[in-house]
């Protein structure tokens, strides 16, 4: 056992290694400088790109492009413009959803936990806007600079993009632990000094403090859920509307500069897949910290330890310079030199960080715990497990191993490189349908074995240290967590920096080489979302035992009727909610399709009669309000679902029927999350293995057509309504614990119970 | 309280009357002729159809047609080859896996028990394939007279349609039900008397019977388990690949007689619309009333009597006859003289068989239970109910009405009546893409209100009278089974009839009646589909009530490793089931659409290099076979994934786990079936509703491609893995059931733990 300060220690010095790693790789990443002006103003680099002169590249309709600083310039307002609209409309929501959980909390328990529950609330909440914000910042410094970056090939564009993902993974995860770390030291000295003159009980006394700071949780997972909702709807009605209106209909390329609806595209790509996605992930690791302190402020054992209870800190923190270290390997010990070396190059990167983190979790799991503990619900001693101090090291280690299996079989489903993948582009042989049919199997498919490995290691996790166990394996899989943010960022920035570098009418070997990039970022991308939904599938487990623990149910027999209606209806939850999700990009995206043939009858004609697209300027910025628009309202019937169904299911139906609502909602959203983004992924790559004119046809052929049209399908699928899920089932889970202790006395059965009684 | 005799009379009286029924309709649609010659061979009807010449009516390729008689033989040969080749394989295995059932059971747990069991799942499994096969020859009988009928006008063409589709009601019910009721008798003389000698308690004893007559739902199950898989993925390989070569590529007509698939593809719908929802609604029922008669016979107050006993026989029973009169009001009161009278009368059919059936069951309730009587699991206290026999009528009036529920919801989400549909339809205007999008929107908005309905019955029947209520409530959904099956029988063959109209070159008039019929059919398909899975959801949790019942589980804590990772584990199984017959259908229409375009390579071209179809003899039996072999191969992985599942989690993970397993299957499971099968029918319709020009464009506007992909896309998902999953759920619950004796000893967590620890 180590001493208290060493926790403070570790944090702070962990933290500062995670910042200056951030600003290190951002400071190398602003060399690239984007001023006004055709192309870049790159220097000698400009005639000797790619071994040709720029001249040689220019293509017959170069003229029309706007500069790289005009196209980044443009996408960074829209995105800040569409974040403003939204975190204003969130704002409002943050401080009356504050107020709700104040009155409930403390006309119901008592006005303390009410407060202190809702400034966590509060500092969750801000914490997750400004890692959207920053995240979202980063990814459009970094596009521009990564496809000015391409011009000079594969390394230094991969660089550009991989560092500029660092960035963003190293400055938020820092961001959020040490504000998680502040806040939990402060409630300590409060709880410890203040409160005990009040209290006899210590443990009470930890309890309290501990739920209280779930509402950390609770204030990052509402935000990401917002982000991912409205942040999705807003990427995929502009993704989806641009290439309807744009790719089938007018035959323009993708990205082209003369689509009304490419910026608002190019906007989507920061505002859902990064802002949202920093939330969200955000959000798991606020939670699954919490959840992990909440449990363990049970154990008779742990309480009053302070190492023990900060042992999810101090897992995180370490986390950072694991994932420093193997940030290295990327950036200077193998580097990326052709197409083949990047996709190997990022999976590096996962199973570097987890051979590095292994160790790491064995030492401390040695050092912050006792040798022996007990955890235990309550006073139930069904309950009871006695636990030695490395059985914690083999839940973080299952959960984190997990986590590296479920990335490596998402990547076998996504990406081209591998026989399912291209199946489906085989299937689009015979048509559109073919396509669609594979791609559906192919999802459902890659549900199996990630399945199996959380099955595992929640068999593991709680055979071991109960419902502990499953919050520290859910600890295990977020504690690379700086790694996966940067390859997921990774993503989206490159498929921006192709976006830029083809409306820039940049030589089409960049667009090649950005192309490629974005290939395994799709894949990669798909492997952050199994990531997303492996982690939050254990987090929502760890929740959903500190529910438990704190409403104090010994069982949860879903013989029982009211248990095995909500099992049900929570089973069904993901298909409503998804229902709302995808239909609302539909319905968006409709309604930029009709934007952008409106904008397309105003072409000019030429004497032919010929539309002159030389002399149109596309409105992008009506384009841009559309899908702002769109999102904002369109975020608000899912977001009630999610966030209201849990209060009403508590109040009226009692903790029973709303603790089988949770486990349904939780093992349904689990498997369409997982094969929404795979299926989804799969399409994207099946469609660009086919650009790649490796089936033999290549782009507009019958075959890529039909290929376009799964893509089109999938969008929704992977970054709509396949990412929001994670959020309804942590959301759902976390709302339960907090809200807990006002909910009707327990195993009454709810209010509607003791009204026909 | 009535005699035990009442049950012997009102039993055969009521078979008798659905047998007279069947024979009666089936007389009336044997009036129509079909002969050998061109066109029918109708009187006068054939020159003064719809009052016009059939000359007017002839098309310029009319003389490529071959004859009613003919087409409707080879329909009959290939239906019939297919079903004797999968029963073949199905005998094969029915024999291997009884033999599995004796022995495990004998040696597990004892002889007597293996041998009855076994001899009942051989019976069910006799009677289901009977099942099938009567209403597969019953379909192809009135397919052809169907068409012929709708040269006389929508009148004839219903009626003959309705009346064939009941004699397959009716002759399915009454023979299922007889069946059992001579097993149930016999099993019940044998038991009391022979056994009497060496067992002392009379309960053991009727537990003992029950439970080995649960093997009669098996037998039924496993046969619809490879009836719906192997004719769904037959079915809808012939329909993609017809589609796709001929429909998409050549341009043919649907059913156009030139397309080599096409015989195929209505042997499908004879095999796997009719013969594999026969036995699965076979199955349904056997299993009900089975799982109903396991449970009671646990009670304390039950058990000796044989009127309680066989309440699910006589409830049955009674169906047939409120059936009968209900199926006047369509024949004989409101008859169908437009187009838009279809959808309402089948629809009223729901109506009014539920509107009776409700006092009856009320009547029944009240004279075949005691006033007052316990349910209980075993000796476990807590699960003790003091029921009144009216309770009872209460589940099962929430069974009958939830099922119309379900079944209206069902409509107004796949009928382009209403909204949802022409939603859709209108999304086709922006291309595929949206229109999947949308359809895959709706089929997951479509499950909200079925699993609200579902959750609620659930709940009233437990609260009522435990896991008994959830039987009743089960036997009430099924209770109108001869009206379910009638309506559900009426789609494809009003499908075939529309094939043979085209094959046969009837007239447009002719082929627009049946369309119109047909687009009915999508729709009471889909509800038929809604009502499978809605009462397949209640047989299953009544199932997994009698195999907790049966180990004597007390609870099934999710709280616990095994049953959570059992419940995550068996809410991904309808994923990889689907994931395996989606791809079995792909695969097999890609052979068939190879098989296409070989044979129209081979069509010969005309003076001027046109492809010359006069003198094009299409292959039919070649396409017949690629299907047949497809089927019964890709039907083998799937079947065994469900039929061992069970079996090796409960051997290897124990009781609890395997509960978990199905707990989780049957949430998930339900789910995905509802929103597939509605998915897929909304696609059909949408379809259906531009083809009537009702959008503005018709057949070959490209909105009408789309919907086209769309519907091909719906086609697995709404004939092979969505119903497929209905059996998925219910054959996992009776499989633990049957083999639950043979399981290691109960509590031990099965042999894995066992050797662990």
């Amino acid at each position: 056992m180590v001493a208290d300060s060493a926790v403070t220690i570790i944090v702070l010095v962990c933290v500062a290694v995670g910042l200056a790693t951030a600003a290190w790789f951002a400071q190398q990443v602003a060399q690239i400088k984007v001023v006004p002006g055709h192309y870049d103003e790159h220097g000698s680099a400009k005639q000797t790109l790619l071994g040709k002169s720029v001249a040689e590249h220019k293509t017959e309709d170069d003229e029309g492009h706007a500069d790289v600083f005009t196209i980044s310039k443009a996408i960074a307002e829209g995105a800040n413009a569409f974040l403003y609209q939204e975190y204003e409309f969130m704002g409002i929501f943050i401080v009356l959803f504050g107020i709700l959980l104040l009155v409930l909390l403390g006309t119901c328990h008592n006005w303390y936990s009410g407060l202190f529950s809702t400034l966590a609330f509060f500092c969750g909440a801000l914490t997750s806007v400004l890692s959207g914000f920053i995240g979202m910042r980063i990814a459009v410094f970094t596009n521009s600079r990564t496809a000015l970056s391409a011009r000079r090939g594969y390394e230094y564009a991969f660089d550009t993009a991989f560092k500029g993902g660092a960035v963003m993974g190293f400055a938020l995860v820092s961001l959020g632990l040490i504000v998680l770390f502040i806040l939990a030291n402060a409630y300590y000295l409060y709880y410890t000094h203040a409160f005990s003159r009040d209290h006899a009980d210590g443990q009470d006394q930890t309890k309290n403090m501990y739920e209280a700071l779930a509402g950390y949780g609770l204030g990052g997972s509402t935000v990401a859920l917002f982000g991912r909702v409205g942040g999705g709807i807003y990427t995929k009605a502009a993704d989806v509307g641009a290439d309807l209106a744009g790719k089938v209909e007018a035959g323009l390329r993708e990205d082209d500069h003369r689509n009304p609806a490419v910026i608002a595209d190019n906007v989507g790509d920061n505002v859902g897949d990064i802002a949202g996605m920093g939330a969200d992930l955000f959000g798991s690791f606020a939670e699954s910290a919490t959840a992990t302190m909440v449990i363990s402020a049970q154990s008779p054992s742990l309480y009053s330890s302070w190492p023990a209870m900060s042992f999810p800190l101090v897992l995180s923190a370490t986390g950072i310079v694991v994932c420093f270290f193997t940030s290295f390997v990327a950036t200077h010990l193998i580097k990326v030199k052709r197409q083949q070396d990047v996709e190997p190059s990022l999976k590096r990167q996962l199973l570097v960080s987890t051979f590095l983190m292994t160790p790491v979790a064995f030492v401390l799991a040695w050092t912050f715990f006792p040798d022996d503990f007990i955890i235990q619900r309550g006073d139930e001693l069904s309950t009871r497990k006695e636990v030695k101090n490395y059985y914690i090291f083999f839940t973080v280690a299952c959960g984190l191993w997990s986590g590296l299996i479920i990335g490596y079989i998402t990547e076998y489903y996504t990406s081209h490189s591998y026989v399912p993948v291209r199946e489906v582009a085989k299937s689009c042989e015979t048509g559109a349908a073919t396509n669609i049919i594979y791609g559906l199997a192919l999802g459902y498919k890659s549900v199996i074995i990630p399945v199996f490995c959380l099955a595992i290691t929640i068999y593991v996790g709680y055979s071991l240290a109960g419902m502990y166990g499953i919050a520290t394996a859910a600890l295990g899989i977020l504690s690379t967590l700086a790694i996966g943010l940067t390859i997921d960022a990774y993503g989206p920035i490159c498929d921006n920096a192709g976006g830029i570098a083809e409306m820039t009418g940049m030589p089409h070997d960049v667009r090649d080489i950005t192309d490629a990039l974005d290939a395994a970022g799709n894949t990669t991308a798909a492997i952050g979302k199994g990531f997303a939904i492996g982690s939050a599938a254990l987090v929502s487990l760890a929740l959903f035992g500190a529910f438990v623990t704190t409403v104090n149910l010994a069982q949860v027999d879903i013989l029982r009727p009211f248990q095995f209606a909500g099992l049900l209806v929570g089973a069904m939850l993901p298909y409503w909610f998804s229902a709302m999700t995808m239909k609302s990009v539909g319905e968006a995206a409709l309604a930029m399709v009709q934007e952008v043939r409106r904008q397309f009858s105003l072409v000019p004609t030429d004497e032919h009669g010929r539309k002159d697209f030389a002399r149109f300027k596309p409105d992008y910025a009506h384009c841009v309000a559309i899908s702002t628009k769109a999102a904002v309202y369109k975020m608000i019937p899912p977001g009630m679902l999610v966030m209201l169904t849990p209060i009403v299911a508590g109040f009226f139906f009692g903790v029973e029927a709303l603790a089988g609502l949770l486990a349904g909602a939780l093992v349904s959203g689990v498997q369409m999350a997982i094969s929404a983004s795979n299926t989804g992924g799969a399409w994207d790559n099946a469609k660009k293995y086919i650009e790649s004119g490796a089936t033999g046809s290549g782009k507009g052929s019958e075959q890529h057509k039909a290929a376009v049209i799964g893509d089109t399908v999938g969008d929704p699928l992977k970054d709509t309504s396949g990412p929001s899920l994670n959020i309804l089932i942590k959301l759902m889970a976390i709302i339960s614990l907090v809200f807990a202790p006002s909910f009707p006395s327990i195993h009454s059965g709810g209010l509607l119970s003791q009204l026909f009684s």
